[in-house]
């Protein structure tokens, strides 16, 4: 069989894409006991959302108490949920107007709608911000059939100001979907506050989900018709998503791991202090700049780091010395090769290990 | 923490929805490693598909052999894979030409599409078998823009002549897509004598795939162009996929099941004397009658069941006696509630255990 993975088991995981999804005792146990293929659908009423043994219901009513989300059902990623959200909303041809700092993905379900893309600039080096009240003037430009924003970006960790995007598309009439992949999960996400129409979550993303793909669409009453359509001959099935979608342990795992997101989200002030702490930390190694958000609101960090492509240039494992320096110090997560700019995540780790991880920094540079 | 799930531990699992999706134990010792979030991409090459630790693109390589399909893309699972193919191959408004024993997800995912659904009828009772030939009559007729014949169906059990309707549409010039959900992983597809255009096969339903959903997309090197295109901005990423799809454990699930299904196909044979049996036997209860093929040519079977219906009028458990008095017994995997007729897969028990069962219902019949 394939060789294990034990990445979490011996190494501190910097990975973005990984620490928000680090799985509980609880998870583990039972998607090792729902592992077999549709095995939630023992007990199926006609659709993976209304199950209510395993009681999926049950968690959708959960999460869209704690999305402030009218409805929530499953998706099979976020990127499902923001393109389910696209084919229903915008009329062919149309436009989406998002972030510039958007996940790649927006793009992809955009043009797969058959969907043109605007954007709203950032601020630019070094913090690379989006300015909600360039929203404002951006619909008005653009007229777009939906906006989107991304709540929090993958690629400077950069917290955008949801609340007031929210509020601009609401004045201006224009259906707006939330990009939560890196918030929602990790810091409490109320969309009471935000009035988004759509909320797009990635389960394996930031809800601690193991065990395949999940993700999550909140949407608001206003839009339930239209993007909750089901089938015309299958009355059960919503058609945005093809009918049934995480159809397997996936389902379960979130149902599992809900409850400790619920925990972890009231500590999202610890975990944005321990991120400030990191970053300012690697701030003081000569040369290094934080690329994003300063003072960080996230734990998702970017890097400049000249210090380490200098010493790449001369080290006999050249671009590869960083890497293979870290993971000999059991520290994993940083892409192989890469030494001039970097992002980690410094979610869940805790001061103790945090403060090892900047010592092996500290060390690599002065290799 | 949700109540853990014993069906396959516990019971005799009939679930036709199942039965192919049992996982062995290097699947769970994979799945477990590999359980957290984003875990295949730890050595991400821009698409889950072309990763090489762990062999994501060794195993494509290997299944595109094993199906006599040029190129294989792992999907979110079979119906996410008849979409891709659908949007793709089809004008808007198009039509799709599929056997009436397809299952809803094709009318759903053409819906989605955009897609008219036009259909080749069945025999009728008992048998309700597709007939090849009808297919030539019914392209003349219709002028589809794709054919989608379903392998073997989930309500009868039927297994369609796939390589005759293959012949027909290469004569014919149009697009054949095979839905394989309830054949491939179980019994050979050699896709060199269909010669299908593209095959769609779920991992969860036949590959003894755990860890969450996942399928898989066969294309023929005339539709990679137009059916793998990729996003134009993302090169790496497949356009009509969302470009990465089973982006988790799902994906090493597959890898690890793939030895043990390269090995249970060439059993399928003995699956099929065994199903024979148990349907024969089954035939032998007072007023039982087999729905579909006789002789019956797969595990999964319907049986209509008129003394079970009887008894359920009289007993004080209504129509939950039969269920429960198999759960009594150890034997689950039917509908609760269900008496008049009802589905059985028979799929990798071995006739000890069919033995048993055809006991328990024997015995059921006499209540």
């Amino acid at each position: 069989m394939t060789e294990l993975r034990v990445v979490e088991e011996d190494f501190i995981n910097l990975n973005p894409l990984q620490t928000g999804g680090r799985t509980t005792p609880d998870v583990r146990k039972a998607v090792n006991s729902f592992i077999d293929g549709y095995s939630v659908c023992d007990w199926c009423l006609g659709d993976v959302n209304t199950i209510k043994n395993p009681d999926i219901q049950g968690l959708r009513d959960d999460i869209g108490k704690f999305l402030g989300a009218d409805e929530v059902i499953l998706t099979n990623g976020c990127r499902e949920a923001k393109y389910a959200v696209m084919q229903a909303v915008c009329k062919k041809g149309g436009k989406v107007l998002a972030d510039v700092n958007r996940h790649y993905s927006t793009d992809v379900a955009a043009e797969l709608a058959g969907l043109k893309m605007e954007f709203v600039q950032n601020s630019g080096s070094p913090e690379f911000k989006i300015r909600a009240e360039d929203y404002a003037k951006r619909i008005d430009e653009v007229s777009p059939d939906l906006v989107l924003l991304t709540h929090v970006d993958g690629n400077y960790g950069n917290v955008a100001d949801a609340a007031k995007v929210g509020a601009i598309c609401r004045k201006k009439g224009v259906p707006f979907i939330l990009n939560a992949a890196y918030s929602a999960g990790r810091m409490l996400v109320d969309n009471k506050k935000i009035r988004a129409d759509f909320i797009a979550c990635s389960g394996h993303k930031s809800w601690a989900v193991g065990g395949g793909n999940i993700g999550l669409l909140g949407v608001n009453n206003d839009f339930k018709d239209k993007v909750l359509k089901r089938s015309s001959e299958y009355k059960n099935k919503i058609l945005g998503i093809l009918g049934c979608s995480a159809r397997g342990s996936s389902a379960v795992a979130l149902l599992n791991s809900f409850p400790s997101v619920k925990k972890r989200v009231k500590d999202w002030g610890k975990e944005v202090k321990n991120a400030q702490w990191f970053a300012n930390k690697m701030l003081s190694i000569n040369g290094v700049e934080l690329i994003g958000e300063n003072p960080h609101q996230h734990d998702l960090m970017q890097f400049s780091t000249p210090v380490f492509y200098e010493i790449s240039q001369k080290h006999k494992k050249k671009g590869y010395f960083l890497y293979k320096f870290l993971e000999e110090k059991g520290v994993r997560g940083l892409k192989a090769g890469r030494t001039k700019n970097f992002k980690v995540s410094t979610y869940g780790l805790g001061m103790e290990k945090l403060k090892y991880v900047f010592e092996v920094f500290r060390e690599a540079a002065k290799l």
